[in-house]
């Protein structure tokens, strides 16, 4: 059978992470076609090709659209800073290019639905496009999100979500454009506030009616990472947030980089009628899940090791017991990609979850603007 | 010495600990006199009668009116529904009597305003109040304030609170006077939510500038104890929060009785340029502590087993690693009552702390009226 | 009613604490007959007069003679050295008093073996005679027997217990009688494996075949407490040892003052065909509690908060969530003796059950003198 | 560079883990040489095909003689069972091949004694030999061993290890090769009890003087996997024994197939004088350290997340807080390999170590023949 061509734009952290599950897939998992790394494209052209050498790339291009363009290419995988991803996206689903598109979708609303639109157009064309919650993969979460849809939680009363980070607390840390509106859209609001958003969502599957939003920047301007001078940091450093699902559920939401001692915890909690569960990142092998229908006497939060062949995702792994690592998620995450393009269904997330997550961070921003006043999220269709 | 006589006005949940303090104190700490549990009031006489022999009190009357004028009574410990509270802390002040007053120190900051108006006046006459915050006197919660005051976390970014209950899960659980706004003044904010206002603003030494706020009531009506009809629920179900203080520091704050699966959960976090601690109630004898001034290799939140000489209270009680209970807290409330009233001192927290907190959640639910809009706390004095 | 009157002898950490449990067991439960803390027996006159105003006894003596043959004393409460444990419990014994002895019974099998003889002659008479060890009553540990004897566990293969503390890590921690053969009868082994090996039999419901066992002292002399000199130190600072019960199931044992960090930690597993629980006595509102019959997509070792009124002992208390503290078991301890006294029933554990333990102390030393050689526990009893 | 060229004998479960390992190894590191999938040799020729297919090796054979014997291969990895172990890595370094033996190294001392004997030859040729304790390579366990290198933990008094799995919980459970003594060796206590022996005497830097152990086989026959009849368990199920290090501390161990919950959860705990060190494989990118050295207020076991840069091996890896796995360990385990090849140093650990294990283990079931009796192990070198 012939191989899926894929082309990675971008060869940073995410890129790395991505190169390591499409290098796995195959490995862990009996795909429906074979994949192969035909191109990675970056900006500079000699460390593009150094990446691509190291991460096992077919060749190496220091030009987005040749790489986009080439016949041999089947799928796109975006891991660029936010400000590009709807030129790159758009640009590929025009070429017939299934898109992997990291998160946050864009750096404003307008973006995302551009690229919803594009999305949208290549849908009735066969084309696939997908939005990079990889998080949704971490087996303990796709198990919670199966025991919220069993009924297990009965009414959700509260959804509590953080995403905690610390590598902002010294004001020594240097600017990047991670810091950067124009570059990033948000800080950590969009950053790691969109994955929370979107979990929530997710794991409820239910959607946000509006919210209520602080935003804060501890520190304005950092060292510029060349070496002289400072720039302004023109995003958030920390987001904290409460909001109200569909379903009359309360939500609170917090995204910061300034969680002393936190590495990279996100830190869930849903309370429901007939049960609840409770999340750590910090421990991703785990869910902790309470049956509210026990006897007291015996009830309590049982700690599940999500390790078994029953879990998702698990028959690719190893025995029960032997954990995964954070970049697991993102294996199952390109597994699911290519399980929609043989299928030929909608991949879950979609630009449109993307589109969705960018609205409920315009809210959140439009709140914080307004001194908090509560803002309902727009979902009028712009089309 | 002439002991100080005590009389305890209701013996409920709270008059059973308060009593169980009494009767503990003498055993455990050096007082500076002697304590003689002399009158327990209560409604019922006959009922009340049983408690005072039950729980070792000298006598019993249906009047607090008698007990707080009883010429052998120094010291006055209501333990009360919020709606009398004012009038015999006022009573009993203007009798020149010590007191020591359950949280929520009113129903309204009206209330708490008089109270406080008469505390001022009785601290002339070498008269002392307090508010019984008490799980300031939580061990571990003592040695987090110490860590704080010693500059251990130094600039505070976060506050993170929760008060998490499910007593109210069941939409079968019967009507009480904590439903009752007329009785109870609030829902969940008032009674358990001022702890965590007040454990912020104690911590972190500083004061809440304004806050942002939703509040549910998710089951409305809910069956009579008595047995037909059902009755209004007229206070909130559950409160989120968010909040700056002073400083600049981000504050988010949850006060439910939905939270499935917690029964008396307090848990807290305090995120600081030089350090981070973490608490939770359920595991009362812990303090979690992280050291940002370490060198990255062995830092990691520490977990502080708070059982030692060293730590507050201790001395009172077992060698190391010898955990006490929720009861303790009480216990060391009253001795440092003991030893305010002994020393001339200001208790802490006196009745001003008491109002301080109602004027938050004040404006707590003057934001909730206002869709979350930021209300800044109002702490126009007004004599 | 007339009240039962009491004597405690001894007034050091174990007088104090069950001198709390006396004072609190009638507030906390319902008697079926009123108790009197009637006299406080001590070595030193002095000191025996200040301990028993300050902890409420009704007078003192330094003759414990006196106390357990006083008209108004019903129970003798014995909380000294072990090697005199034989002594006063067959003293009081034979004058026709109840008696609650401290663990361990007696330093020798000798000793233990005069008072279960002792304690079956009184047995006849109607007086009971219980052993101290404290935490069977636990509510956890008491819910723990609860599912064994509930069958929840199946058939038993593994028992794993520690019982770890570290205050002689330090070579400079001074000399005491605890360190001393003849006054202790053993060290670690004996203070706190005894227990260890209690819990095991008790929780089981079973007894120990054999054992095979390692001794050690790390630290041959410490400086003597007075101030000159050094004491040798003749007893064990660690005991690890491996034992088979009747059942077949393993068990590992270790009792240590050298666990480095540990201040007073058991940690118990217990593994069955059908279950499994664990326990730490550093968070003991907790039992762990895995349902092997459970769909592995779900099971997993719940955490139950022992803070409910379907919970052993949980009536007295406060509501779910309010969890106890170390000083609770000894309140529950009492109750227990005191209603077996009311129903004239045996109390558990009795004298016997403390023969039990010493008879496999007393196998482990065997043990240890013989290379570690398997050696069974000799029940052979000599009446 | 020309690539060194690997064959894997051997595709069950570790196969497949050596196998992702390989497959890794030079996209998280930088090699100093690259390395390619040369051939993978199993028993049974199509199904060797299928996984030489999925698991991307350059070819396939029935015949892992002809895979050492290749001119293109130059590391030999043996992932077969143990009684196959001797025979392969003796002919491979005859054939002058590096060799990569899981553990345990041999199903009897002789074996080890022969392989290691073939190493020390093999050694004087440049060509190195390493066991597969893949354990010392998770980051946590590097990290305890450097901690107690640089004299952390000042002299150590105690080691504890479990090895706890539930697998053969059930007599339903099928019998395999893995209960079989002739194709195993021995049971829970070679497979895994091999593991935390290893891990004692390389954590702590020292030797196992001698052991006391208990086996047992609680269920002797199971169904075999084909479908009709029954087969003998010839191997333990569990193992319990204690031991003492050169140094004088105490040891105990446990490794069992029948703990309850337990699906592969190593546990070690250490006391020193200086500090201690926790340890669980079921959260693997954690390690709690105790600094003893600390004043006693502050002091608490702090739970490091070994996810930092300067901690072993995360160079290769991602930013802080984004965990590892299981896996993980093996691929740092080539990495260690492929720079002892490089660098021409002795690969730790060694064959000779491997060997010291199995003598250790039969130690153990020479303790066990005993009744307990405690055995030294013997380390006379017969070459």
């Amino acid at each position: 059978m012939q191989p899926l061509g894929v082309a990675l734009i971008g060869h940073a952290f995410m890129g790395r992470v991505h190169s390591q599950a499409w290098h796995t897939v195959g490995r862990a998992f009996r795909l429906p076609r074979p994949v192969e790394r035909t191109v990675l494209a970056g900006t500079d052209s000699m460390r593009t090709q150094e990446a691509a050498d190291r991460l096992g790339w077919g060749r190496a291009t220091s030009s987005w659209q040749e790489a986009v363009a080439a016949d041999d290419v089947h799928i796109v995988d975006i891991c660029t800073p936010g400000d590009s991803h709807a030129e790159i996206a758009v640009a590929a689903l025009a070429a017939g290019k299934h898109v992997l598109c990291e998160k946050p979708l864009a750096t404003t609303v307008e973006g995302a639905e551009t690229m919803a639109r594009a999305a949208r157009r290549a849908r009735s064309r066969g084309i696939v496009a997908m939005t990079g919650f990889t998080y949704r993969r971490v087996p303990a979460l796709a198990l919670a999100r199966r025991l919220v849809e069993d009924g297990r939680l009965g009414d959700i009363r509260h959804f509590r979500a953080r995403y905690l980070q610390d590598w902002l607390l010294d004001p020594g840390t240097p600017h990047s454009w991670r810091l950067d509106r124009t570059r990033a859209g948000a800080g950590a609001l969009g950053d790691i506030g969109s994955h929370i958003v979107d979990l929530g969502q997710y794991l409820l599957g239910d959607r946000l009616d509006g919210v209520s939003a602080q935003l804060t920047t501890f520190v304005d301007q950092r060292p510029l990472a060349g070496g002289t001078g400072r720039g302004e940091v023109t995003v958030d450093d920390a987001a904290i947030f409460t909001g109200r699902f569909g379903s009359g559920a309360l939500a609170t939401f917090e995204a910061t980089r300034f969680a002393t001692g936190r590495k990279n915890a996100i830190q869930l909690e849903i309370s429901g009628t007939r049960g609840a569960l409770a999340f750590d990142l910090e421990a991703l092998n785990e869910l902790h899940f309470y049956d509210a229908t026990e006897r007291q006497a015996t009830a309590g939060f049982r700690r599940i090791l999500v390790t078994e062949p029953e879990h998702p995702y698990l028959t690719g792994w190893w025995p029960p017991g032997h954990g995964l690592g954070y970049e697991h998620a993102f294996t199952h995450q390109v597994y699911d990609l290519l399980t929609a393009i043989d299928t030929g269904t909608d991949p879950s997330p979609g630009f449109e979850t993307g589109l969705d997550v960018q609205r409920v961070i315009a809210a959140v921003e439009a709140s914080a603007a307004r001194a908090g006043t509560y803002v309902r999220i727009d979902r009028e269709v712009n089309r």
